[in-house]
């Protein structure tokens, strides 16, 4: 079976651990082995950020390092066993940013991906070579390879725009967003080998991740959208909001910046129907036991929604195969 | 009293330490104070090199780090405390050169210089902007802002050219080199900074470093050379080879192959004398005691040139002010 998961970071990685249990892959540590299935993760680029000259991807790094065993998972992010001198080094000449801190393992990463792209290599193909280093047991792509970085507008007190890195790690999401605009979306297409594992996916599944910032940039891409609308698969989204709070990060702030409630229901219609609203995306709408939601278009049902750990997290991707009528 | 330093890495670190004892400066870790005397060094950028996207520039930095309190004194080279989780990573990756180990805390340096030079700032002005950390005492100053780096011609068994790190320290020097040749250098030129050093000079010196693959490689800039010929100052050498062998490093594989013994005088005559011939450099020379050289129209002088603590280096400088007729 075909699998294709919109993914942002954390909470993308996690539920992607989750779809590899379902569908009987070896998690991490276990030997690989051959598998009648595949899973394409289309990953957010929207948080990527060059600092200090390095490229960083967060979300696909993420996803790589949580599913290739490298992830330090007390976080959630960053590398197991990470040292910090470079940092230091880094304040004591005073380089700015100095709100972002690069962990030595992870800027080893950085390293060869800037190199890569810089010599001309796609983010795609630079993800690939790094990927054979992890082997995360699903193809991580992202959604394009043209730069889409998304800025927040915010007042601090005079009006400007900042890098969402810098809204989110250093503002903590503070001061309010007036507006979170995916800056080269305009001008960037998504990549072939994401249309194509659209196409000819048996089911997508929107994982619960940030629905703005995550999922909304990677929608925001042109003709992604149009891909999804089009793909035979059903598409089946898991909601991020859970009795009126998200999962995990800060969604809410996006959301309102949006004009979104943060509710399960809000954002099943705020993703819309493919069969109920021009632009929908979705199917069907899981949202958490006890929440309740009307997606016009859209089955919707209530799962335990939580990801509490990858036993967890794989009845909630089998759930969406069910809704979604798949097999594995 | 203004002197000029022609200096390379381990070497020209080592002297320049003799250098400001010389002049009273305060050595590393004693307060700054203001000095009626100003040292600037023209330094060697023939090593230097792109490793992994980072502009990596050995003798700069060996200088910096050895003046400011931030080198690895037992190794002459690389940083205090360094650490290596960058570079573990990079192997993991099967990130190519795996033969040159950049440090962790070393690696912070070549992040903000390279960051500058791709923003458009010269060699020079980065340094400078290093040093504002560092605060070495001295002016660092690259011989050129122009692409320079030392190739080196070797049979292994086909020929082919290597940059000089790959020789010197993936090779050690060995198969032995066909020709060294300042790639880049015919269309380089010195700073107008360097010039100005040179011409307001009141002794120049030329520190034992390498003759070939560090002082050579100064030379090799168009205009360098005429510079120094052209200064008011005395220009006094002191030589690299005590009895017949290099006080460090592998300099007799660098002079074999420019067909130059490894002799004091060799290299005295090899540099040449302003007076004595038409394209060459120095007013003095100083061998180590019970060394002996000839060199038409230079005055020679033999004093120990050993280098153990920064005292004995500093009456080896005392030695090039007296010959060359100034006193601080």
């Amino acid at each position: 079976m075909k699998v294709v998961v919109l993914a942002g970071g954390v909470g993308g990685a996690r539920f992607l651990q989750g779809v590899k249990a379902a569908l009987g892959m070896p998690a991490v540590g276990e030997p690989e082995e051959p598998s009648p299935h595949e899973v394409t993760a289309v990953v957010n680029v929207g948080d990527d950020v060059w600092m200090h000259g390095l490229r960083v991807c967060p979300d696909l790094d993420t996803c790589m390092y949580t599913l290739g065993g490298g992830i330090d998972s007390e976080k959630g992010w960053g590398r197991l066993g990470e040292t910090w001198s470079v940092k230091e080094e880094l304040a004591a000449y005073g380089a700015e940013p100095s709100w972002f801190g690069l962990g030595d393992r992870d800027i080893a990463t950085h390293l060869v991906r800037s190199r890569m792209l810089r010599a001309g290599y796609s983010l795609t193909a630079v993800t690939e070579a790094l990927c054979d280093r992890w082997r995360p047991g699903v193809r991580l792509l992202p959604v394009t390879d043209d730069r889409v970085e998304t800025h927040i507008a915010i007042e601090d007190p005079e009006p400007r725009a900042v890098h969402f890195q810098e809204w989110w790690v250093r503002h903590r999401a503070e001061p309010a967003a007036r507006a979170i605009v995916p800056v080269g979306a305009d001008e960037a297409k998504p990549t072939p080998a994401v249309l194509d594992a659209v196409a000819e996916a048996d089911v997508v599944l929107i994982a619960p991740s940030n629905p703005v910032v995550s999922v909304g940039t990677l929608l925001a891409v042109p003709g992604f959208r149009e891909a999804l609308r089009g793909t035979k698969a059903r598409v089946v989204g898991l909601s991020p909001i859970i009795g009126g709070r998200p999962l995990r990060g800060m969604a809410d702030a996006c959301l309102s910046a949006i004009g979104v409630e943060t509710t399960a229901e809000a954002v099943g219609r705020h993703y819309g129907s493919r069969q109920g609203s021009e632009e929908g995306i979705l199917d069907a709408w899981l949202v958490h036991t006890g929440d309740t939601a009307d997606v016009p278009g859209a089955s919707v049902r209530a799962v335990p929604l939580l990801m509490s750990d990858v036993d967890s997290t794989a009845e909630m991707t089998r759930a969406a195969f069910d809704i979604a009528g798949v097999q594995p």
